[in-house]
């Protein structure tokens, strides 16, 4: 079994604006109000913080300034619609699309290439505020799967169809792609979305694949299959993209979007559109002090059968979240009943879970967002960047601004330290 | 709010083969024994139960009768399953063909059509000794998708692919269909697996949406789907089908086939592919004191987002089944806040938990696994039926053979009473 490496850090994002600070005016209300507003209108107080990956697995040191640059503009991306008031669900929406667009990611734009050679794309979206979900699997010739994902969400909270039809949470095929593009989603040919990259790749990986074939000529199937997974370890592309943010009300929301393992037999869906896999998002409520969000990383199948992005949120309502996150990995995931016969359990994810607090300062009353936010996975690598919007020069700032810890994260790892005490949560809503 | 109907039942399954009577041969390795075994060498004892489900819904007095006689049927072939030694994964999908099988039930043959009067399919199956699981979504073209769904758990069973490639455990659309195709599942032209009674459901639906939207035109778009979803309740046609299943050794396993909402949108999965939504499987470990296997069925998105076959299954750890199954339909599903925005919320489920018990006889002692079989619903009807492989005349036994609850369940049900205290549960591996 390969080893646990986790990463947590915590930030207290304080708003001060006057309407936050009068308790007469709850923040369900004044998202209310908020959401019924034009963009145009910016909100008194600048809030929210958005945490980013760029897969677990192994990304090349070749490859490593290309992942640190889409992290940064995806968490950019996001901040600029906090900026602009949107939720959160709209912010991840938009951090996930640049993580798509990217050509070095296994999303969208230069996904991986399945047995056929073609790109068949799984994506999906929740909002803690409303527990709202969408998503897509197998869907082709979409540059933006995510988007899709969000447009069947946002269709599914304005109510049924006509003759009382339950509107659909989850697409796949073309189905979903003749729905996205009857809802304006412009298609996308699907030669467009290969790469210089995927292609050469599908090409290593087919004659990989045909070797592996040869060599087990005369072998049984059973030792056949097993020695071909001595081979290789299928770990090799796993960088699925996501993100997780929290607005500037404490809402949060999490994204996940993948073109699948390589060489997949076209129609496999992976945890990407799976529901309480890819993501996982939860406002807190008067059940759970904490606001919870998770997207995850790694090889489908591991992550669907152990269900990883809703047991790593359950888990986040424990006291101390970087232990709590510790566990689950441990116990949800690694040593899971579900997953003793894989020889290497592979996946990662980010987490962000954040509480209402209230300080009492010298001169007034703060009134803040205690954000925290965690990864940690089994693979080789993670990549991973993070931002908060108070930070107007985000770049330039060491800690603040979006950091690629996918070389780096051995060392990052062994001098952190589990988060400060939290103080007593506040419901959110 | 509709109310919640509950109904539950205990059978005690004694096993007296001297086989079973030995400490020293722990009941895996005893299994071990018989996988490796041919399906000729009959197993000493005779065990095992059977639960099935034509769907939560509406179901018409009309075809009372005929979903009574294919509960029987689907029963009788579990039972014939493991009557020759069969695991409880293989008694559920024989269960689950016949069912798909009816012309009656919404899955397989006369499923329901689609928006473009296409047959789609979903299924899957859990094995809760191996703890895989198999689905398909919106599958066309295969007579059974559950044959297809159980092919992929044995294929995931084997290891990986070639090249180290992870198997699949889901697949969809045109993709399946190929993947069956290639394992030896024979195709089956879409339109031999439409009925009369499908065609002219399309066609009534088809004139009802019509009427719906012809009825809204100048209203707005909020303003037409409040209205439509007044004008209908979705609920008309959601008997989706499913089975759980104990083998002899206390192995379960869970299946459900669904051809989905009637006029859904081309390429829509519904909770009968979703893992943990359609079905659940866990045999006992050491962290479960029971065995469950749980199979669900009303509103595919309700299901999905609130999880419910694996809460059901979570639930059933509690020590009064009845109680814990009431608890858990009414706080993770009726009340659960992620169906908070929902005017009703539609689903049903079957239940089935074991535990191993010894009792002192007064010659010997006997070795038994005790069977709790429930059901619960919050849709108008669902129907039921169940059976034990140690009745040779099933159908003679007015308590052991299968029964249709579906228009006598209200009834039934008022004189349910939780069943007795439990002994002490002895895990089984």
């Amino acid at each position: 079994m390969i080893g646990l490496t986790n990463y947590a850090g915590v930030m207290e994002s304080l708003m001060n604006s006057a309407e936050e600070k009068q308790p007469s005016s709850p923040l369900t209300n004044s998202w209310a109000k908020k959401q019924e507003s034009s963009k145009s209108q910016k909100p008194n107080g600048v809030g929210g913080f958005v945490l980013v990956h760029a897969g677990a697995g192994y990304h090349s040191e070749s490859k490593a300034k290309e992942y640190k640059h889409v992290c940064k503009r995806a968490c950019q991306r996001a901040v600029d619609q906090l900026k602009a008031g949107a939720l959160a669900v709209e912010a991840v929406a938009a951090a996930l699309v640049e993580l798509e667009d990217s050509p070095f990611t296994n999303a969208g734009m230069g996904s991986n290439l399945n047995l056929s050679g073609e790109i068949e794309c799984d994506a999906s979206i929740m909002d803690g505020k409303s527990l709202h979900f969408g998503a897509v699997g197998a869907l082709s010739g979409i540059r933006n799967p995510v988007m899709v994902a969000n447009r069947l969400l946002s269709e599914a909270q304005k109510g049924k169809l006509s003759a009382g039809r339950i509107p659909p949470c989850f697409l796949v095929g073309r189905g979903a792609h003749d729905w996205a593009v009857s809802h304006g989603i412009p298609p996308c040919p699907s030669d467009k979305m290969a790469t210089k990259f995927s292609l050469s790749a599908y090409k290593r990986n087919k004659r990989k694949m045909e070797l592996a074939e040869k060599m087990d000529t005369g072998h049984n199937q059973t030792k056949k299959r097993r020695q071909s997974s001595e081979n290789g370890n299928g770990s090799g592309c796993l960088d699925t993209v996501g993100a997780v943010v929290v607005d500037l009300e404490g809402n949060v929301a999490a994204a996940v979007s993948s073109g699948g393992l390589a060489m997949k037999h076209p129609g496999r869906v992976g945890q990407a559109a799976h529901y309480g896999c890819g993501c996982w998002a939860e406002n807190a409520c008067h059940m759970n002090s904490y606001s919870t969000a998770v997207s995850t990383s790694g090889c489908g199948e591991h992550l669907i059968r152990t269900m990883l992005a809703r047991e790593c949120s359950a888990a986040m309502q424990s006291e101390d979240a970087h232990q709590a996150l510790l566990e689950a990995m441990q116990n949800k995931f690694i040593s899971s009943p579900i997953l003793a016969s894989e020889d290497r359990v592979l996946g990662g994810v980010i987490v962000l879970r954040c509480c209402r607090c209230v300080e009492a300062q010298p001169s007034q009353n703060f009134q803040g967002i205690l954000v925290e936010f965690l990864w940690s996975h089994t693979t080789e690598s993670m990549c991973v960047g993070y931002m908060s919007a108070q930070d107007s020069k985000a770049k330039d700032s060491e800690h603040k601004v979006p950091v690629c810890n996918s070389v780096l994260f051995a060392l990052l790892c062994s001098i952190c330290s589990p988060p400060p005490a939290l103080p007593p949560p506040h419901t959110l809503t």
